[in-house]
C-alpha cells in the first residue's frame, strides 16, 4: 500500500462535522484519480492516527463511503476503493472545465447586450419613468405588512395567475380608468409586459409561425417571438400608426398567428393608431383569425387631449389580448404586468406560467395591491404625470433652441419619449457614437428597425431625467453633433 | 339629424376632466354603431346646452376627436363622424366577447392544476419546507434597507444575471459548503429552479429534440421540457438512482440534448445516485455530447451521513449544469434559484433571461444576499434541519405504528419527503381519493410516472407539517385505508 500522503486537511473550526469532512476529502481523491478503483485503503486505526482524529471519526466516514458506494469490503474484510468505479477520464484535468461539452440550440441565444450605463453618462434610452420619484418606503412598508399578516402564506405556493387581491385592484382600476369591463377572473399577473409577451409566444407560436410586428417597433417584443422561432412580418408605421392596409395585402398570401402592436403612443414613434384603422384591424383579425396583442405600456402618461381607450375595450370577436404594466406607472424594476385574454387563452397562459416560473412574488404583488387600494398608485401617477409633462415641455424647448437644424419632430401628446427625424446629411450612427463619448446615450432608429438597418431618427426618453440632467444631456448632444 | 338621445352621462366628481369624458363617450357611441360613419354631429353650442356643460368643453372634445380621426370636417365646415370609418361589424354584439377568435398552439397549454388545498385538509404533497419557520420579518427588514440604500437603483433595470451581491454570496456559500469552485461570474440567479429549467429548455431544446428524464421523476421538470416541444426519454430509477446502463443502451439508437436528474435525494424516491454511476454518467455525457442538468433542490437537508458533493463539483468535460434553489432552504414562495453553467451556456441563458422577463426582483435578491451575508440563511437552515429531522423520525414512527401493513419504505437519509411502497392488494388511487375525503392529501406514484400510469407508491412530504399535524395526517390516512 502506498503511503497516504493525501491532501486530507481537516478543519476543526468548520460547521461541518469531521467525519463528513473526511468523506468529502476521500471522494475528491477518488474522483481526481489519486485513489484508484480497487486500491486498498488503510485501516481505520492507522488512518485515525495519521490524521490525529478519534478512530470513531474514521469509522463513521468509512461507513458513509461504503453506503455511498465509493468503498467496498473485500471477502477478506479489507476495505478498498470500489473496484467497479470507472477510472477517472483524465486525472490531470481541472476539477471544472471552462469548455462546454454539448451544443446550444441554434437560435435565440444572443440578444442586445443589457449594458449598464457608464458612470457619468446621461441616458436617453428606454422611455422609462423616474424611479427616484417612486415612494419605495411605502412599498417596503406594504411588503412587510403583507408578509406579516399572511403568516407565511405569501411565502408558500399560490396561484400562477397572481395574487387575488392584486387582480381585483387591477380590474377595478382598468374598469374605472380604461373602459375595460373586467374582473379578477379575466386577469393574469405577469412579471412586466416582457413575461406577458413571452407567455403569449409560448401559448400561440411554434417554430416557423409568422407574427406581424410594427416597423419601426419595440425590439423586446420582436425578441419575445423570435425566441420561440417565429418569423416576423414587419408592417410599417406612419403618422396614423400601423399601416393596416399593408397588413391586409400581406394577409392575402401569408397566415399570421398574431399581430403585436402599441396603438397608444406607438413605440418608438409615439403616434396613436387612428380610429379608422382600429376598426379595420378588428375586422381583419376576425376574418383571418389572428390575435391582436395590444401592448399598452404607458396609458397613464397622456399630456395633451384624452387618452384613447384601448382596443380591448371594444372587442366583439374575442381577438384582442391586452398587455399592460405598472413598470411605467411605478418603477420598471418592480416587474408588475398583466394580461387580459379570452378565457381559453387565459387558461393556457396560467398553465404555461406554472411551467415557466411557477408564480410571481406573491408578497410584492400583495403589497402593490395595497398601494393601489389606498390610492397611492393613482396619486403617484398623477404626480409623475405633472413632472413628466414639464420634462417633455422642457426637452422640446431645449431641442428647439440647441438642435433646431438637426432634429424635426412632432411634440408627443403622451408617453415618455420623443421621436425625432435627423436632418439630411447628419450620420445618426456617428452622432450617437460621438454623443456617448461626450457623456450622453440615446438609441437611433436602427434599434427599432426589424431589419436592423439605419433609420435617420433618434428616440429621446425623458421621463427619468430631471431638469438639470435634461439641459446637460441636450448640451452634450449638441456638442457631439458631427460637422456637415 | 336624429335627436341626440345618447348615453352621454358625464360625471362631475370623476378625476377625469369633462372634455375627456365626452371624448370617451362619443367614441363608445361610434364603436357600438349608434353613431354611424358620415352621420353629422350637432353643433358645439347645441350639444353644450343639451349636456349642461360649457361650450369650451365640447369644443375641446371635438378637437380631440378630430385629432384622433373619429370626426372629420366637411367642406361646408360641418362636423360629422368620419365617413371612411369601417361600419361596426355587429352593433348588437357585447362590448367584449367571451369567445376567442384565434387558435392556440397545439401543445403545452395544459398542466396539472395548481389546486389550492381545501381548507382543513392536511397536505403531504410537495416535499416543501415549513414557511412558518422562516423569519419573514428579517426578510422584510432587509428588503426595506436594500431599497433605501440603493436610492431607486434596485427599482430600475439591472443585469438579467441577477443582483451581483447575491451572486457573490451564493458563490461563496457554494464554494464553502458544496465543493463548487465558482465565483459570481459563473452564476445566474433565477426565479426558483423552475425558471432555471425553463431557461435551459429555451437554450438547449427545439421541438422534436429528446431529453432524458428520471422515471419516476419530478413532473415539473418534464413539463419544462415538454413546453418547448421536447420528446422525453424516461430512464428508470432503482436503489442506486438513475439506471445509467439503460441510458447507455438507449444512446445507441437515440441522440439526446440533455439529461435532467436529481442525483441527491432523487425526486421522488430520495435515493442517492451511486458513485459508480456518477462517474459513468460523466463519461457518457462527454462521449455523446449531452448536458447533464443536475437539479440539486434540497442539498441542505441531509439527516444521516454526509451529503454527497454535487456532480458539478468535478466536471472535467464541461457537461454538467448545476441547478440549485433557496426554495427549500428559505421558502418556496421566494422563488430564488440559480444555475451554474459552462461560460457559453451561461451567456446564452442571460440573453434568454432578458427576453423572458428581463430580470428578477433586484430588491428581494439584494435582501436575500444580506440574509446570506449575516449568516441568517445558514442559521435558518441548521435550525430547520433539526426540526425536519425530528419530523422525519416522527413520521417514520407513526407509519410503523399505524400503517405498518400498508406501507414499506427505506428511511430517507435526507430530503423532505418519504417514498413508500403500498402493499399488494391496496388500490393506491382509491386510497388517495378516500384520504382526501378524510382530510389528508398525498401524491401517488402516478404523479411521478412519465407514462402517467399508476405506480404502487405514495410520497409523503413532511417538512411543512408540525408534530400535531403529522399525527393527525397519518391517523386520517389510516382511517381512509380501503379494506382489502
Amino acid at each position: 500500500m502506498r503511503s497516504w500522503e493525501l491532501s486530507l486537511a481537516l478543519d476543526r473550526k468548520s460547521h461541518r462535522p469531521l467525519p463528513q469532512q473526511l468523506v468529502l476529502a476521500l471522494v475528491e481523491e477518488i474522483r481526481r484519480g489519486r485513489l484508484e478503483p480497487g486500491e486498498p485503503v488503510p485501516g481505520t486505526r492507522s488512518l485515525a492516527r495519521t490524521l490525529g482524529v478519534h478512530r470513531n471519526t474514521v469509522v463513521a466516514a468509512f461507513e458513509e463511503l461504503l453506503a455511498q458506494g465509493w468503498l467496498e469490503t473485500t471477502r477478506a474484510s479489507h476495505t478498498r476503493v470500489t473496484r467497479s468505479l470507472p477510472v477517472a477520464d483524465d486525472p490531470s484535468a481541472h476539477t471544472r472545465s471552462r469548455a462546454m461539452g454539448f451544443a446550444l440550440r441554434p437560435w435565440g441565444n444572443s440578444a442586445r447586450a443589457f449594458e449598464a450605463v457608464p458612470a457619468g453618462v446621461l441616458d436617453f434610452t428606454g422611455g422609462l419613468p423616474d424611479a427616484r420619484l417612486f415612494r419605495a418606503d411605502l412599498l417596503a412598508r406594504a411588503y412587510r405588512r403583507s408578509l406579516k399578516r399572511s403568516k407565511g402564506k405569501l411565502l408558500g405556493f399560490g396561484s400562477p395567475a397572481g395574487d387575488l387581491r392584486l387582480r381585483e385592484r387591477l380590474a377595478a382600476m382598468l374598469a374605472a380608468r380604461r373602459g375595460l369591463a373586467v374582473t379578477a377572473e379575466d386577469l393574469l399577473v405577469t412579471r412586466g409586459s416582457q413575461l406577458a409577451l413571452h407567455l403569449l409566444s409560448l401559448a400561440l407560436v411554434r417554430e416557423g409561425d409568422t407574427v406581424a410586428v410594427e416597423s419601426p417597433g419595440y425590439p423586446s417584443a420582436r425578441e419575445a417571438f423570435c425566441l420561440l422561432g417565429a418569423k416576423l412580418l414587419p408592417i410599417k408605421v406612419d403618422g396614423e400608426g400601423l399601416d393596416v392596409e399593408q397588413l391586409e395585402r400581406a394577409l392575402e398570401r401569408t397566415t399570421i398567428r398574431a399581430l403585436c402592436l402599441t396603438p397608444h403612443h406607438q413605440d418608438p414613434t409615439t403616434v396613436t393608431l387612428s380610429a379608422r384603422r382600429r376598426l379595420a384591424l378588428l375586422s381583419l383579425a376576425r376574418r383571418h383569425r389572428f390575435a391582436i396583442i395590444e401592448a399598452d405600456y404607458d396609458y397613464e402618461f397622456q399630456f395633451d387631449g384624452a387618452p384613447v381607450l384601448p382596443m380591448a375595450s371594444t372587442d366583439p370577436h374575442g381577438v384582442v389580448v391586452y398587455v399592460g404594466t405598472l413598470s411605467k406607472a411605478l418603477a420598471p424594476g418592480l416587474r408588475m404586468g398583466f394580461v387580459i385574454a379570452p378565457p381559453p387563452l387565459r387558461a393556457a397562459l396560467i398553465a404555461v406560467r406554472g411551467q415557466v416560473d411557477r408564480q410571481g412574488d406573491l408578497g410584492l404583488e400583495h403589497a402593490v395591491a395595497e398601494l393601489l387600494e389606498d390610492g397611492e398608485v393613482l396619486r403617484h401617477s398623477l404626480r409623475a404625470r405633472r413632472i413628466f409633462h414639464a420634462r417633455r415641455d422642457l426637452l422640446v424647448r431645449l431641442l428647439r433652441t440647441h438642435l433646431n437644424d438637426a432634429l424635426s419632430f412632432e411634440v408627443p401628446r403622451g408617453g415618455l419619449a420623443l421621436w425625432a427625424r435627423v436632418a439630411k446629411g447628419i450620420d445618426v450612427e456617428r452622432w450617437a457614437a460621438a454623443s456617448l463619448r461626450a457623456g450622453v446615450r440615446f438609441f437611433t432608429g436602427r434599434q427599432y428597425a426589424p431589419s436592423g438597418r439605419p433609420l435617420p431618427f433618434v428616440r429621446l426618453g425623458f421621463g427619468h431625467l430631471d431638469e438639470p440632467e435634461l439641459r446637460e444631456a441636450v448640451r452634450r448632444m449638441a456638442k457631439a453633433l458631427p460637422a456637415r
